[in-house]
């Protein structure tokens, strides 16, 4: 009865669910992934009423994965499951995005406060009337956790879980109780936007770490550029990229922070992961008196098995946490600020060149006469079917590092995992990136999966049908888990995979006659013939297509060979260690 | 050092991980589920050796469900993922597991010692060097959790989370550390095998209860037994038959119960689940003067929405943890021997008669010149085609409720999650029952599923035809959500489905030309002679056989309608409760 009188005093009374949804479109949030549930039905009705799309994925796994992929291209996403039964099969994926910094708001339909207060015995319960347990466990993989159970803090906290999700880029977790969706609360609050921009430097600090970054600079004989993932998830690249068109110092990245740069630019020189470097990148940047590293996340994948080998007295770290000179560190310090006026007082620098990448096949491929695709030849040569603006998935295996040979166009996304390395992300992820795409007007997105990890999301296929989406979708047929056979298990049955008719799921999961074009190619003729393929590779087409790629089971790119044996090692460490 | 001199004192010394292996051998694995990692590839080179099976599951969410069906069907089960990544993929199997009390021993292998006690940021890591968060999660769900960190604790923490596993018939989860796994170990202690017997109890304590229970039992005009879940899962169940057979007692299942008891026994009247009983069943128990309820887990959808009445004077119940006449709590006091005891003294009673289901069709439907497949028609029918030891998975959806029309014969295992109802989980756990089958000479397993859940885990029909498993399948065809469209959102497109081939499946997954027969039948006539034709009904054939099972999209259970309608209400109680 209070709650009644309170509401009709709103001037603009509106319901808690629209207004989550209001302030999701807000923040730029176009559609929304998920399953419904009995816990979340009520809410979805909103989706519709406030102009966003429901994606209706297969299940929540690869709803999580397709959000992370949406969030990526989108700048931020949001996915709605059901309690319980619902965000704990997303758990995998909401992890994922905590790791690399993506920012999803993942909102939970729960049972009514009633019900929880009551502690009844309902479905999707442990049995146990204990309401908390499941967001206690996400509690570890959020940067906030919101729970709606009084409609007087709904507000505020559904704000303030927006914000932190943007502002930290990693993922958030909303609790949306059935009795709540439809309570009232104050509608004006969205006649002020949400403030999402970052807390500006101190100036006089900031000024301070400037100086010091200019006094190494200007002492420098041999500068390099190094940018990581950071740079692009805690959206520092503008000034990343002026700093480093106006400075021409010579710029790498690593492999996670691959599509950070535009590698179409004279001083781009390639990817740097220690022993798994491009040719000539490692002898370049590890003689560099001064490596500017920009978002580093220095992981054993990241660095071909911590192979990185540069000096802390060498090396400027720029973080979105604070800044540090060689041993000297300034917390706080956001690398934005320190980039741009870092770029702005640049005055004369010593540039000596470093290494071109340029997409040409080894010279012993071209030498080969075999007509096998060799994992060697191919990410070169895709490197040349590349076009400006795509967006390019590579799934953890032989993907994900090939594509480090790969130089792209200017302005490509790259999609991938690899710190948190789970496979059947990147099929789902593509799902949401065409999605954006779609949205956003950005015309190809690429996807490249292991046939391996393509069987653990498979029905998100079946997603990308169902919204019309038109992704390119290559499947690395190679006869199972071929990362894995050089970690351990070379031929043991459990690297083998079933052998799926890859080709025949599109049709399968209902795709209309002649809405995909499906092919297999194993030969390098074969992939020069599809690559020439106007329909293929029209980025103006509405088809779907879908590629078995046809690659011995037994080959893989360098990187992948010597970070593979790196894992070996540190997995088998103390059994060495107590056999010395 | 001091290491290896202790291993050389061992005189049967024999590796971790051969030695957790062995141990799930003699407890009765026979099938390992779940997939390979890089944290856990040398921990499988045990599992052919120990003369185990490897399952190779699609992914670790549908490998849990597997396990879940394996482990009903065999008694215990065990599943094998990857630090990270892999295990928390099968949380929310594990949650369904704990949920409805299924014994999976979840063994993930870690990173080894050394790399964890340096905080290395190795791939599947939130990047912030906790190696503890993922097992911290897992302890919400987890009846015991092993930390494998130190080889001298090894084996007692190996043997105590199994056995807990077992004789709590939940979920424990071990982690097995890269360095740990060949680590020796006291080979010896294997002569001994697990004492995996439940405590008895107190035999004077026990002896009271009894008597007690006896008193009410000889003085009840119309008694009746009910038998829920936990007289399964707690293993109460040749105690139950040995009760029901001497005793003559009308016998009753809630839904979860399902199974648990002969239903081709004279006594046997039918399932209880108030509102959604089978036709005079809640009469019969409602006007007892002693319902003998043994195993009951009243939750929402086994009650069909709390819609039970039965008064708690009238009742005695029979747990794992205690016995409780009318008020009078005995805890400690388990099931089992008091059950037998109570037989062994039974004595003269008073029986009245209950209803004797009989899968006749109901005759609305006899009359009925329609020749759709209806909801009411079918579940009868198939209890005319069901036989001897069949084992029945059902999905939550439609099939979760219509099964309750179903009466079985003798020694049908049924397998279904009222409680923890997290959908797709029918079809992994159908892999899982099959393979269990197969290992025990059972000859059926027959799965129902909708449409919709069905999409959720699907690639685990490859998993079955990789392990040449011939399971029965049906997929309900009814355009989405149906259950769903019952509690809210009758046409919403959010309870709508990608429409697929379904019976392109299959073929699509690599079965062999002629190992699988698919059928798509829409009449009432179709499945009558689907029913009668031999090949697709026998228990001796290894083909998988596959059914489009076409029901209109509006039509459910009765039983369905009512717990859904209850369902939308106890969703929106608060809503209603403001609006008073
Ligand atoms: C969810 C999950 N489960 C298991 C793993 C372990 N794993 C890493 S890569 C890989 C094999 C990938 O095989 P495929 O996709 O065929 O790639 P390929 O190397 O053959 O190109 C596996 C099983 C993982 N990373 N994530
Ligand atoms: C993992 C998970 N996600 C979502 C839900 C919510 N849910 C319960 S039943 C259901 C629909 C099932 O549809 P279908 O399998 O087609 O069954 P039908 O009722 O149509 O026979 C959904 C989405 C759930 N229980 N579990
Ligand atoms: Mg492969
Ligand atoms: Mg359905």
């Amino acid at each position: 009865m209070a709650q009644d009188l309170r509401s009709q005093e709103l001037k603009n009374p509106i319901d808690v669910a629209e207004y989550l949804f209001r302030r999701l479109h807000e923040v730029g949030v176009r559609s929304i992934h998920g399953l419904p549930g009995d816990y979340n039905l009520v809410a979805l009705d909103y989706i519709p009423k406030v102009g966003l799309h429901w994606v209706g994925n297969c299940n929540e796994l690869n709803a999580g994965y397709a959000a992370d992929g949406y969030a990526r291209v989108n700048g931020i996403a949001a996915m709605v499951t059901t309690f319980g039964v619902g965000e704990l099969s997303a758990v995998n994926a909401i992890a994922g995005a905590y790791s690399e910094y993506v920012p999803i708001v993942h909102i939970v339909g729960y049972p009514s406060t009633v019900a929880q207060k009551d502690g009844m015995l309902l479905h999707h319960t442990l049995g146990n009337g204990d309401f908390n347990v499941f967001s206690k466990m996400s509690s570890q993989i959020s940067c906030a956790v919101s729970m709606l159970n009084d409609v007087h803090e709904a507000a505020v906290l559904i704000d303030n879980a927006i914000r932190e999700c943007f502002l930290k880029s990693r993922p958030v977790y909303i609790s949306l109780p059935t009795d709540l969706v439809q309570k009232k609360i104050d509608g004006d609050r969205l006649n002020t936007p949400l403030d999402l921009s970052y807390p500006t430097n101190d100036p006089e600090k900031e000024d301070y770490v400037v100086d010091v970054i200019l006094k190494y600079l200007h002492a420098a004989r041999n500068p390099v550029i190094l940018v990581d993932a950071c740079a692009i998830r805690h959206r520092a690249l503008d000034e990343t990229h002026d700093f480093i068109k106006k400075s021409g110092i010579p710029v790498f990245v690593a492999p996670m922070g691959k599509g950070a740069v535009d590698e179409s630019l004279p001083n781009y020189g390639g990817v740097y992961a220690g022993d798994g470097s491009n040719k000539g990148v490692r002898e370049r940047i590890e003689s560099s008196d001064l490596v500017l590293s920009i978002g580093a996340i220095k992981s054993d994948f990241n660095t071909a098995g911590f192979t990185y080998r540069i000096s802390q007295l060498n090396t400027i770290d720029f973080h979105s946490y604070g800044t540090k000179v060689r041993y000297s560190e300034y917390p706080g310090v956001r690398m934005n600020g320190v980039l741009k006026k870092v770029t702005e007082k640049l005055g004369e620098l010593n540039i000596e060149h470093g290494p071109k990448p340029n997409n040409e096949i080894p010279e012993q491929e071209v030498k080969s006469s075999e007509p096998t695709i060799t994992q060697a030849w191919f990410w070169p040569r895709l490197g040349q079917w590349l076009q400006k603006n795509d967006i390019v998935i590579t799934e953890t295996g032989t993907a994900n590092f090939g594509i480090w040979e790969t130089r792209f166009p200017a302005d490509v996304t790259a999609i991938s995992q690899v710190l948190w390395g789970s496979i059947g992300y990147a099929t789902g992820a593509c799902q949401g990136a065409a999605l954006a795409a779609k949205e956003k007007g950005i015309k190809r997105t690429i996807l490249f999966t292991g046939d391996g990890s393509f069987q653990l999301t498979v029905q998100e296929l079946s997603t990308m049908i169902r919204n019309k989406l038109n992704p390119i979708i290559f499947v690395i047929c190679n006869n199972g888990y071929t990362i894995e056979r050089f970690i351990h298990g070379w031929q043991d049955s459990y690297n083998d995979v079933q052998e799926w008719k890859y080709k025949d799921l599109p049709a399968a999961f209902g795709a209309g006659e002649g809405s995909v074009l499906t092919y297999r190619v194993s030969s390098k003729k074969e992939v020069d013939d599809l690559f020439t393929d106007e329909e293929f590779s029209s980025g103006d087409t509405q088809k779907l297509r879908f590629v078995e790629l046809v690659i011995p089971w037994d080959d893989a790119p360098e990187a992948l060979k010597s970070t593979a044996a790196s894992a070996a090692r540190t997995n088998a460490e103390a059994i060495q260690a107590a056999g010395k």
